[in-house]
């Protein structure tokens, strides 16, 4: 990336062609009109995104980015900081939430390290992009400089541009970083003018003590941060390297035509940054499930989206995205083929019996 | 079935030990401790039906039962009878929702014909196991009688037995008949002793004024009914024949241990009167989906069912459980295949980091 103007620069549009291709075909399938719900917008919105009347979702990238907060010094979570790293390593070795959905769902599994306190003993099926040995305590200081926002984004926005390469048909970002709950409720609490209880949880599962010093963190690192909503500023001054990197990869893959499944909280912040940089990106964006941490219902009205899961989730990774993945999968096989009236030979709901 | 009082006799009991074990086994798994929100209750649930620690629902039978509705002749539905032959055909050819979601499940799909208005051409995947040519219109008359009722519900349980036979791991049991919502309404209205205005709704999309009809079909009905809620006695005066079916089915289906993926507004109909009989098929039951039809949100509250999916659908043929099957098989390799702490030398909660 030359410049950051280059994150100002216009999206492309969903292909109305398609979709309208797409809405005729659903009215023709063997079923009572509007009978799927939801899945046939699916059907139909990623038609439009992938440009032809027949989608698919077969080929995923999931992209899980990590990376540690500083924030971590005022005791916010409930987990020692060292388990980012370990779990960077259980990804590796398969044994994490997201490892065991990517195999089971045929997906793509890339892991990229955005620096960590502890060095990471694992290098193979890591990417290492360290950009720092974990943010900057944004309860004191900037989490991290305008070039380290820089690489964050670049590295986001490398991610998009492999999945596209790969010929991915759909991309779902995740996160691990202890700590990120809490920079990802001061991001959007700047982004929304929010007052922070509202955005605040209890993440991995921190008890009362440790929720009231999360929410104070959280009210010192926006008193520094002062005014400014501008959503790269705010991205440096109180986000995580993974946090700017989701941003970026989004934006990226908006560029490549790539629609996004959008995982929980922290995701859901990203999302906001990048959307509050170009509010187009919005209609490459489908929301996965209503995560259980505390300020994610606050975040999806915000953002103005109605997930399609809200089975209690908190676990992050892109879990929930992946969880939700059969939901895309199953709207595009019934819009593929279900047979319509005049193949099936079944008279339509316009041949009323009386 | 010798006799009626089988239906009575006392169901299994999921295992106790494989709950505990499934129990302690989440809570080892490198995750925070209830992260993955239903999805752990869910493979909690299946470990004790399956009376193994590690369940799963790979072998999947989807039991498909169609009949027609003599109350088509009060002008309650959308769509002419002659759909219902016409989908059973479809069905065998592969068309339908349900063929095709089974297929993409790799499920095994079952059709049976428990009796329709016209003949069905198709016979080929089709089971014939015809009662008679739809059921009587119960707005003026029973939908069916006692010896009828018990063919319904013995051709259900054969269909627990088949499947159990071929090893299934779940059953979906689905229909087909155009009708339904009214008969399956006037079964819940009887049962719950509710006002039709609270289950009716509009089916496949019946317009304003067959709604009326509708409610006054069901109105009529109930009226010529009396007060019986006996739930064999409602069964037979209220019923089809495929609600029958489902619900013989689902008692079969816990005989065999056999855990029950509920669809929408009819099987959760069907579900009711086979709870009214035996309390304890609750513990084998999952509900998929809460349907767009409008009565379906009552009719789960009376079950005291949270169901997964929320997508507003309303196809019926078992497709809300088809689509929600996903979740379970993610519920149970999360379960089965996720690292544990000590495997992958992650350190726990109890390790804080302050």
């Amino acid at each position: 990336m030359s410049s950051m103007d280059d994150w100002w620069r216009e999206l492309p549009m969903p292909d109305r062609q398609a979709a309208a291709a797409a809405g005729e075909r659903q009215a023709q399938l063997t079923k009572p009109p509007g009978s799927l719900g939801r899945l046939e917008q699916l059907a139909i919105r990623l038609a439009a995104q992938q440009a032809r009347s027949r989608p698919a979702v077969e080929r995923v990238q999931v992209a899980v980015f990590a990376a540690d907060h500083g924030v971590c010094a005022e005791g916010v979570s409930a987990f020692p900081q060292a388990v980012t790293v370990q779990m960077l390593q259980n990804f590796a070795h398969g044994g994490a939430a997201i490892s065991v959905l990517a195999r089971d769902l045929g997906a793509n599994l890339e892991v990229i390290n955005l620096g960590t306190v502890e060095a990471c003993a694992t290098r193979s099926m890591i990417r290492d992009e360290s950009i720092g040995a974990g943010t900057g305590n944004i309860a004191r200081e900037p989490a991290m400089s305008e070039a380290q926002l820089r690489q964050a984004m670049a590295s986001g926005r490398a991610a998009a541009n492999r999945a596209a390469a790969n010929g991915a048909e759909l991309f779902i970002g995740g996160e691990m970083g202890i700590g990120n709950t809490t920079t990802a409720a001061a991001v959007a609490c700047a982004l929304l003018d929010a007052e922070p209880e509202t955005l605040i949880g209890r993440g991995t599962g921190v008890d009362d003590a440790g929720l009231k010093r999360k929410l104070a963190a959280v009210r010192r690192a926006l008193l520094r941060h002062g005014e400014t909503r501008e959503p790269l500023a705010v991205l440096a001054s109180l986000g995580g390297f993974e946090i700017a990197a989701l941003a970026g990869a989004m934006l990226g893959c908006a560029r490549h035509r790539l629609p996004v499944l959008v995982d929980g909280f922290i995701v859901s912040a990203a999302a906001l940054a990048a959307l509050r940089l170009q509010p187009a990106l919005a209609d490459w964006l489908h929301f996965s499930h209503r995560s259980d941490e505390a300020g994610h219902g606050r975040l999806l009205q915000a953002l103005n989206a109605e997930p399609l899961l809200d089975l209690g989730m908190r676990l992050g990774e892109g879990s929930g995205a992946a969880v939700a993945l059969p939901l895309l999968r199953a709207a595009c096989v019934l819009h593929n083929s279900m047979a319509t009236f005049a193949e099936a030979g079944v008279a339509d709901g316009d041949t009323p019996d009386h």
